[in-house]
């Protein structure tokens, strides 16, 4: 019964409050939850995809030491991708640290462009089992601002997806956060 | 690490095209792939819930030999509440007997009502860790008529939702059909 594991990507992203390196709340929420009730005991019958999806250039996220660069050169450009990409390193540093502890095979990687988009490619070029994606467990008036990830890939992804919606009782007091 | 089993609702229903007792094809495509991609060889980690709705009096799903039936009494009624009781058993009875040549726990019932409304309702009531639909896996424009009651789930079911579309190549030539 037990032949290839069961591969589930877990689309990632860096807390909107504390920044990098630290792993939003919905993300950690995620990534707990699949462990606790999926994989349970079962490490050998699963491989954990860690997806994280930088914005581009369109970025407005911008932190605001970012808002004080002078960019010059192409050289400029290029550091500041460097940068981003470090620092997205170590956000899939913590969860693959997280799955050596377990005893879980993972892979991680990180992509950029719009995060619903690039989550729902790499489905069809990666082909797992099961997305699993955090949400922010918006209310539908925050929704229409906001735009959710997790409403997207539940249509448009070509596999099975989970949403795991945040708990109460870790939502941040802004709740767009996270 | 092994504590509580994980506790999964299927909710499950029955072919329109073959009707009772067999299962529909997204409901058995639902219940496959939970036991090959989630429970695997780990059948003490779980406990599978399956949950059968049945309309009520408004029943638009009535099958031609109830239309030579003739109600008269209250008894006819009770009759016919009894003869759909004993359909719905059937069906679950299949899904029971999977789970035990599997190994796994299990346990079945039926509600009458609206289906996407008892199964929220059924989550409220019995907290599982997750819900699994199957779903026809409509495209957009029958789905306006159809309506999906795997995505009313997906919006208001108080956890975790995995909805499973049906392959391409199970797809019955009446793609409303199961």
């Amino acid at each position: 019964m037990e032949g290839e594991p069961t591969r589930i990507i877990v689309a990632v992203n860096e807390s909107t409050i504390k920044g990098y390196p630290h792993a939003s709340i919905s993300s950690r929420g995620a990534f707990e939850w699949s462990v606790q009730k999926i994989i349970r005991s079962n490490t050998s019958g699963f491989k954990l995809l860690f997806l994280h999806v930088q914005l581009g250039f369109v970025d407005d996220s911008i932190s605001f030491d970012d808002m004080d660069s002078i960019y010059a050169s192409p050289e400029d450009f290029r550091r500041m991708q460097h940068r981003d990409k470090v620092r997205g390193l170590h956000l899939l540093e913590y969860f693959v640290n997280r799955c050596h502890e377990i005893g879980v095979a993972c892979e991680a990687w990180i992509k950029k462009g719009d995060p619903k988009e690039v989550i729902c490619r790499e489905v069809q070029r990666v082909q797992p089992d099961l997305l699993v994606v955090g949400s922010r467990g918006l209310g539908p008036f925050q929704r229409v601002f906001v735009g959710t990830v997790s409403e997207f890939c539940v249509k448009h992804a070509e596999c099975p997806v989970i949403t795991i919606k945040r708990r109460a009782d870790e939502t941040p007091e802004d709740p767009v956060d996270d």
